[in-house]
């Protein structure tokens, strides 16, 4: 066997074990009694040491060295090579009983942090999150010299490969620029339409339920090879061959519920689309978080509130709710859909004021990564970060700094990638409707055939084949921008 | 780290390792959708190959090596140790590609036998079987060898370690003679008292489900520690800290499935109970299968189908499910549920006749796996098992040999524990009886705690310190034998 195809095989069975985290994970969210959480940490805390112990054994080093002596014909085993590199080196920069603490303290933190956010308790989750901190701070500091990049940098780059703050803040400064005056507009432009009108509820949460599935079968959702269920935060997770996307329902609230699901079904379907040649392969597996969220905000933001998809899809909603009366119109649902209102909630938030909450977090995970601040000081400059940005104060940390999953799951430096994917989703959408008018068109009857045709052959099937640039590039003529997300905005909000 | 501390590290990261693998199964079961079924089994595969390699490490047979030569005063670290070379024998005998063909195999049977059970379709899941049959043959010789016993003994020791076939046949021609004539006794006695009243369905699932999960938790279920679910074929699964059974419910039968799970909410005390100091070393793990058999069948059998729990059950099942008459009296209640007869169904058996279930099963097994029968004899050989023992031939093979998961899982050598179970529930019951009247006078009022107190001192929290026979002699005074079983036979059916 070439040392090539030795590390192939090695990197399967990683990818496998890495699979059966997933597995895991997504039955500590969506299934497991309370009562079983501490032994889930200490079986997820093995599951990472495993596969750190696999990535930093010595012959995979010495593999890996030897493979890149050797010339590589085929560009898919040169990009494997190359991403097998990265994954060695991230687990190469940290010692393994700084993987085991991690891992445990953030399993325990986020259990911590499922009873304490309802109560809007921060107290109760503040020293658990603490510990998680000063470890993630230490995971930074270590990466940044092996990747020699800023710590924050090495976090980002776990999530969102090769970026770099001065990216960030471009782009990121660039909204800023222009989101609070454009925010203004659109207000008074949605003002000036008059309020839509709100259909009625209860909503049967069964009847939500089987809506939600059948419009992710229209999206392209198979559930042969995936399931919907409840969860408190809603993911997608699972296995590509096997993904799993969670919600949750709310009986005066439809709508909410199933934007959501169409967002997670985006998810899924990048994930089911990886090139499956190259499963549990370093370079069969999604690029980045960046190019993912935009496959969730391109189905649920640039279509699923869209005039087309709407079009389609009211008169389904009206069914299944028996609904009657012109607040189940598809105009009427379409302006419902596209509000714009400065509120608290992140994951609620329309996609003007978007933006102002992943710049928010990213202000504050940097000050947090740098040292700067201290979880003690975390509600208090979150409320005042939320005044600056958006000009309104949550008057609980169950709707501030408690609202989000990702600090007290370890994960920092995620943020980012949110805003990033909304930009590429609108890039990405710009470009394949110009590419195939068939696109749109089809949509306005449900059909998403085209789009996916169009979405697999340039996105999803590439893996982690090229960066995030380079798949940009070709598949849209451009690297990342602001210029296709404004245009959307202003077409959707200005008129 | 002394080679016995740094052992139990080793042992604790394999524990952890196992319990994510019984989640992973469980999925499997009751959650994944069916096109997961390759990446799962590629999952299992990988985790069974990850823990095998930890287990055969030279690193870590030099440390069994070193922690032997030193004397070890804690009579559980002893115990413990001795049970850690159980496990590096059986580990060790067998090669790593045969570990890894083994569980791939298992995975692609076991969902080809999901789809060809129902259909009665035997050639469909003949070649899967064949294959897996072959290479648990392979298995079965390596072992034999290592271990200085037979095939057959080799496998047994998988689930019930120094298990003997001296010792199997001496049970089993023990209750070959005593049972045909006694099940001709319990028949005519059974007839003569009448036929009992059957409560009129069709019973609600819901009000099923939530019934189940009553007398759960009256046994001493905990739902922080556990779920009751859907499956197939009903299971206990989990983890000691999340312990997850499941039924199948029907609607024109309450009393089969709760009879099940209330068997399943045996073998869920007993992983419950287990030593909770001794979390995931391989002293703190259930004995073995006859054991933990023992521990369904005596909630279920011993306790759940007599006459004091009936008078306590009885009215809240008429209750659950708004029944009137006669049929819901305690005493006709008692006689519907040790109901005798010859059926085709080894797990809807009845106590009398289930012995002659796991004897032919235990025939057919031993010849399979000896060579002396071949996959495609299965079917002929099955029927005239039957009829051999219990005078009855089923019509297809969904009744008959498709009806078991085991082999299609690779399970083979399992079966002779359920009835040595049996015995061991009768004669541990008996014991617990005389030990304290309090438990029976406790039944009578759902009361389960001096029940379970005295099952956690005995049995639970021995965990696997000490064989299956000390523990038996310690509890009940002498080691396996058929006569508790055959007193408990005669009282409840010649009465």
């Amino acid at each position: 066997m070439t040392p090539y195809k030795e590390l192939e095989a090695r990197f399967r069975r990683i990818g496998a074990l890495e699979e059966a985290e997933g597995i895991l994970h997504w039955d500590m969210s969506v299934i497991m009694p309370k009562g079983g959480a501490e032994s889930r940490a200490e079986q997820l805390a093995a599951m990472k040491l495993t596969i750190h112990g696999m990535l930093t054994d010595a012959a995979l080093a010495d593999l890996l060295n030897a493979a890149e002596e050797t010339p590589i014909d085929d560009p898919w085993q040169a990009a494997n090579l190359k991403e097998m590199r990265r994954r060695w080196r991230h687990a190469n920069a940290v010692e393994s009983h700084l993987v085991e603490a991690l891992s445990k303290a953030s399993s325990r933190c986020e259990m911590v942090w499922r009873e304490a956010r309802p109560k809007s308790d921060f107290a109760a989750v503040s020293e658990s999150l603490s510990e998680v901190l000063g470890l993630v701070r230490q995971k930074a500091q270590t990466k940044a010299k092996v990747l020699g990049v800023t710590p924050y940098e090495a976090l980002l780059d776990q999530f969102e490969p090769d970026t770099r703050i001065a990216d960030i803040e471009n782009l990121f400064d660039d909204l800023a620029a222009y989101l609070p005056e454009f925010l203004d507009r659109a207000l008074a432009c949605q003002e000036s339409a008059g309020e839509p009108l709100l259909p009625e509820g209860p909503f049967d949460l069964s009847a939500q339920k089987a809506l939600a599935a059948k419009l992710m079968e229209h999206v392209g959702f198979d559930f042969d090879h995936g399931r919907l269920d409840i969860s408190l935060h809603p993911f997608c997770g699972g296995v590509p061959d096997d993904v799993r996307i969670t919600t949750r329902y709310e009986e005066d609230d439809f709508a909410q519920s199933l934007m959501g699901v169409l967002h997670e079904t985006g998810h899924a379907m990048y994930e089911r689309g990886l090139p499956a040649d190259w499963r549990l392969q370093p370079v069969g597996q999604a690029r980045g978080m960046a190019l993912h969220e935009s496959q969730s905000l391109l189905v649920e933001m640039q279509v699923c509130r869209g005039m087309e998809f709407l079009t389609f899809a009211a008169p389904l909603m009206q069914a299944a709710f028996d609904g009657a009366g012109p607040a189940w119109d598809p105009t009427n649902m379409q302006k419902l859909q596209a509000r714009v209102e400065r509120g608290f909630i992140r994951v609620d938030a329309d996609e003007v004021t978007y933006p102002a909450h992943v710049i928010l977090r990213y202000r504050l995970e940097r000050a947090l990564i740098a040292g700067d601040m201290e979880i003690a000081d975390l509600p208090a400059a979150w409320n005042d970060g939320m005044q600056e940005l958006l000009g309104i104060v949550p008057d609980s940390d169950r709707v501030g700094c408690l609202q989000d999953i990702h600090w007290f799951d370890g994960a920092f430096g995620y943020f980012p990638t949110y805003t990033m994917g909304a930009l590429a989703a609108a890039q990405i959408f710009q470009a394949a409707c110009a590419a195939d008018p068939a696109i749109l068109s089809g949509i306005e009857k449900g059909d998403f055939g085209a789009l996916m045709v169009w979405l697999r052959s340039n996105i999803h099937g590439k893996g982690s084949f090229g960066t995030t640039e380079e798949i940009l590039v070709e598949a849209t003529g451009a690297p990342l921008g602001t210029e296709a997300f404004k245009s959307h905005l202003e077409s959707r909000y200005l008129n």
